[in-house]
């Protein structure tokens, strides 16, 4: 599974996670609080771009995120602890693979981990052997194929296309998000609601405009440029012009639009 | 400009549009309501789908209702009439060539209708001199570009696109949403603010499943068949095939993605 990975384990990868994290932390986790007392498991906490926003909101929970990354655990542990976040408990473990007793946790929360997992369904299903009847599981996950802007750009798409390929390739999904409702369905879970989380960028919005059309999801595109060239994927100048138009879109006249879905199902 | 129209002048098209706004009325128009005594242009009313609904919002306001066709116009003053409506003034009219003082109204309303338009900042600018300076212009657009879907399908957005194309010949843009930011603040707008209203329908939702996916956008999408087909623009089975992955993802797996975009500026 962990090799199975497109990113997340290199540092401009971890900046991108956390300029990620940080832009988007209202529109993707305001809503997401779990009462004092109650189990939580983060499933793929990562470098713990999610962990110290979930514990935050959560003061009174007691959290354990897994990650299959000891280097990443290890990232997520220091980074909490220098926020002072004392409410998370951090262990490397393979979600595939957990040692709880069945129905340890009040709750689960996932957020960028389906995206790379060839078997989505089934890692739900395991998780919810761990969930207590009544619990919730919260999953968020983008959608590459969410992603459409003004001016349009052929190249910009095919850009894009090359992360999408990428992923496919290792074992994952870039364009998840739409999923969820059928996933948890699939997986037992009841009540399904998905609430999709749009990002609409206009340069009425600087912060969005840098936070996210230029730092979050065109450097991530722009992550992929040697693997999708070298793999023969894309010609270099289609790429290249696909990354400049993606960054013509961050001007004034320029408009882009992204969607992140999130789901919850009880047990 | 007239015939220059992809939709909205036949039966069938007048019962989708209709069940458009009875499905979306909530999601487009619940947060426009203008107050009494205020005048109120409607730019492009056609058979007043939109109208009603604007007209019981803001039951004290005085509104103009303008259409480039007489015929949809008296079909728009029937229903208000039937409806009860008593706020609302019909008049047949091209947006290019008002007979109003300049500086009239207090408000504009235009759904639907720069989609058509060859030149839509043109439009606007004129629409702008019937504005009294610090009134509000409200624009609703969709666009095509924003739909995506699970299961996903080569087919059913070739079918799509034989929609986009056919409105593009006709001078019109089915992807104008996503551009309302640049296209208001080109024709001189201020504080232009873009509120993207995303229609996202899974099996939980089976009113939108049958009122929005079926009955609204891939009926649509069904009325350019003979068009599409005749000119060339795609094959017959391929096409049909498209409509049938649409119809797909109206099933209890199934999900579709729409994005309509309501901006408001002020002059």
């Amino acid at each position: 599974m962990k090799k199975a990975y497109v990113h997340g384990y290199d540092q401009r990868e971890n900046i991108r996670l956390q300029d990620q994290a940080s832009t988007l932390v209202e529109l993707l986790h305001s809503d997401t609080k779990y009462p004092a007392g109650s189990r939580v498991l983060e499933a793929g906490c990562g470098v713990g771009a999610q962990t110290i926003t979930l514990a935050k909101n959560s003061p009174g929970a007691l959290i354990t995120s897994i990650d299959i990354s000891e280097i990443s655990v290890n990232e997520a542990r220091s980074k909490a602890a220098a926020a002072g976040i004392t409410n998370v408990q951090f262990e490397q473990a393979d979600i595939f693979n957990l040692r709880y007793e069945p129905e340890s946790f009040d709750h689960i929360f996932i957020c960028f981990v389906l995206e790379h997992l060839p078997r989505p369904v089934e890692a739900l299903q395991t998780l919810k052997k761990y969930l207590k009847l009544g619990g919730t599981i919260t999953v968020i996950e983008g959608d590459h194929g969410s992603a459409y802007f003004y001016p349009d750009s052929e190249e910009a798409h095919n850009a894009i296309q090359c992360l999408v390929e990428l992923q496919r390739r290792a074992g994952g999904n870039a364009r998840i998000g739409r999923e969820l409702y059928p996933l948890l369905s699939h997986a037992g879970f009841k009540s399904v609601h998905v609430s999709p989380r749009m990002v609409y960028v206009d340069s009425s919005k600087p912060q969005l405009v840098d936070g996210f059309t230029k730092k979050t999801f065109t450097a991530m595109i722009e992550g992929v440029r040697e693997q999708a060239i070298k793999t023969g994927l894309i010609d270099q100048n289609i790429f290249d012009q696909g990354i400049k138009d993606l960054y013509r879109t961050a001007e004034a006249d320029g408009v882009f639009c992204y969607t992140f879905f999130k789901a919850m199902g009880n047990k």
